[in-house]
């Protein structure tokens, strides 16, 4: 290790390579409960140097851990126990936007709420919004395939990158995709190294598509005293031809936790509240929000809140933006899954992660992006708590499974990463598995490529 | 090959395998000039009978083509010369159709037209509109990842490709994806398989995703002196946050030959006419039709065209609709190539094709879907000329080098099947081409799947 720390710093300056316990530590954790400590970490600051260092590492067949801002939900970028973690953060360019092409191209390290603002100051939009997008990096969210509220309307991560360049297992660059919407040439490498959380190769820059801002926005907020109500609403909306860009929902659990942390005066007799917002042409909204308050009353809405300004707006969104925040009020350690079940599904799944709590004995607050079937089961707990940390994993398979037994996937936003490895097979069987496998071997004959993630089989 | 066809009458029953000459000769073409004549034609009805005959071609090194309607354009569909085709068309049943989940279910025959006007039937949308669309299968745009005029604002069929069911080289069956908008399970293998052109496995199953048919539409035609102003107008109309549905092209060498087809009254004195759609909420159209009007006329149109009921629509469509049948009276061969460059180059990429042209003593007819900067530029020849057919293929060489200069790719949406073979690693080097070649060998390692295409190297 101490040999390699110095070749690196040959190669990198030695400003760019730490191997101080205390900086390592800096590097070992994620969003989740997960941690392993690196053995060195360099923080490369161009594409070439990213190349010398992965060259390096399959040399000395080093296993290499890229990494954003840390904020994943499944362990992708938690380091394996003495690893060489890459930190892209450094590169952190926008290198270009340009309105008439509606393209960006950026450097890994761009925290995508910079990316959002800095298009929207242009009138252009960027539409994946991963709740952690104020903290988060453009290259973990295409790592993970990211994706947020706005899912629904203008799906994830995958559908705005037009092209990567990638750094290889053997320190090779290659360009994948290109700028234009339109590109079938050869195989799709862009969507595949696209949430492929650093195991196939090292995101380097993307070419992101954009589009225009929406002219306007508009906020609706409805109260349900059940959960059938409030998805029989969802569907009668969607059925209706409205596609709201946002459309969350908060069950009772999470409401409760939220008002006792901001007391605003949430509704604590309802099952479930739905947070809506449309956009689009300013003269289109009105009829958006006609249609969304009459389908919320026909199908029992105890109250109806239409935002008639961006303040009001903003008021509404306050509960759900607090949600994360207030949960960890009630338990120190929370567990964010993100099973997605198709939408019709949502009330059941709800109830069988309500009746896998109460089985279990455990708070599990339910909130999420209910239009497109991405809920958010937080599982609140104590992690030094063996005990209860047994009966969470129990839990968790159960949710998996209900997941896929209703004609779901196992993760809609967070990807697979360490927590999930286990069930991968669970969703795409032995055969599908082993397809994954041999791309992975494929990529990465000498396995250097972030191990353990997705196949598991490493323990970190 | 007689024994091949008595295993095949086996699993098969006989009535779906043929061997005459006679029929294998209707299966050796595709939309190009190529022609392969196979040995022995397949029809199963199910995803087991596709696996079986799989199983059997992968036992006996038989190479196998997938085939769908062929109308395909780079010649991905055209047989291998004493090859097994599976034609696909018997496999045309629409499973289901689900509205509140805005999802179809179906199998690859299902002709694209079909599957549209079902469900515009529900009140829903699905985008994807190869001008092939009356004729062309769902399985061969996945295959082929069609796109259509629609691509500007809607993007392409692999942006509604959910989840496929795939037939692997070994006769394994596989699930990729799912039902829902968010799923980042693993690798992006349904992503892989569209666009792949038969040669990693065979879809037998797709799940599509609908959008809510939009409320309203409305068309508009330009005319305009020079290409310059038809292109600044383009940008214009896309920097004012507009995204018609269509922005289609074409060139006064278009212009003449619809002209001279349909006797409408064309402009014949025009270098460009753009021909511009928008839908949306009926509330939305006057000011999405206002604006692109007023853009066009201070880009310098010679004349502004509002369609102000569908019939006038249609109407100004009929031009657009009339140029493949238009072209093939100049020439008995026509060559439709697709080449894309980013949409502020489509001046400069239609000038150079015209300077190619000239050079090359050409007639090349250039349309397409400006908006998203992918042209068809069309060479209109004799293929018995092989002195015309080799000055063609000398233009089309110099027309992939200018797109790529122009940051551009060698296909928008018609795949690099047999034609664009010899020019893949023009455009992603020999580090990406190795990438792709790996993941084919991996998953056809004995080569059976459609070979030839995408990668070249086997005469048909």
């Amino acid at each position: 290790m101490k040999n390699l720390a110095k070749h690196l710093k040959r190669i990198l300056g030695k400003e760019k390579v730490f191997t101080s316990p205390e900086d390592c530590l800096c590097y070992s954790y994620d969003g989740t409960f997960k941690t392993g400590v690196p053995g060195v970490v360099v923080r490369p600051s161009s594409t070439e140097e990213v190349a010398a260092v992965v060259k390096l590492a399959s040399r000395e067949r080093i296993p290499v851990v890229p990494r954003g801002a840390g904020t994943g939900l499944s362990g992708g970028a938690v380091p394996l126990e003495g690893s060489l973690v890459i930190d892209l953060t450094a590169m952190d360019r926008i290198v270009k936007i340009d309105p008439a092409e509606m393209l960006a191209v950026v450097e890994p390290g761009v925290i995508t709420a910079h990316l959002h603002k800095t298009v929207e100051n242009m009138g252009l939009f960027y539409p994946p919004d991963p709740s952690s997008a104020n903290v988060s990096t453009i290259g973990g969210n295409i790592a993970e395939c990211a994706g947020g509220p706005r899912g629904l309307k203008y799906g994830v991560t995958r559908d705005y990158v037009l092209g990567v360049q990638v750094v290889l297992a053997s320190g090779e660059v290659i360009q994948c995709g290109g700028e234009t919407v339109k590109n079938v040439c050869g195989y799709d490498l862009r969507g595949l190294f696209v949430g492929s959380e650093g195991t196939l190769g090292i995101i380097t820059r993307a070419n992101l598509r954009l589009l225009p801002k929406p002219q306007a926005r508009q906020t609706i907020r409805a109260d349900f005293k059940t959960i059938e109500d409030a998805a029989k609403t969802i569907t009668a909306i969607i059925g209706a031809g409205v596609i709201p860009a946002a459309l969350e929902i908060m069950d009772d659990v999470t409401i409760r936790c939220v008002e006792n942390f901001l007391h605003i005066g949430l509704p604590l007799d309802v099952e479930a509240i739905l947070l809506m917002e449309v956009d689009g042409p300013a003269v289109s909204l009105p009829g958006q929000v006609k249609t969304i308050a009459a389908l919320c009353r026909q199908h029992g809405a105890a109250r109806v809140k239409v935002a008639e300004t961006e303040a009001e707006g903003a008021e509404l969104w306050r509960a759900r933006k607090a949600v994360s925040p207030a949960v960890v009020q009630v338990k120190p350690t929370k567990i964010s899954e993100d099973a997605t079940v198709p939408r019709s599904n949502v009330p059941a799944m709800i109830r069988g992660i309500k009746e896998i709590a109460r089985k279990h004995d455990l708070v599990i607050a339910i909130f999420g992006h209910a239009g497109d079937g991405n809920l958010h089961p937080n599982l609140l707990i104590d992690k030094s708590n063996p005990e209860e940390m047994e009966r969470a994993e129990a839990a968790i398979e159960e949710m998996f499974k209900l997941a896929l037994s209703l004609g779901g996937t196992l993760s809609g936003e967070h990807g697979i990463g360490l927590l999930k490895a286990p069930f991968l097979e669970m969703e795409f069987g032995k055969a599908g598995v082993a397809v994954m496998r041999r791309i992975k071997e494929t990529l990465d004959p000498l396995g250097i490529l972030n191990p353990g993630k997705i196949f598991g089989g490493i323990s970190s």
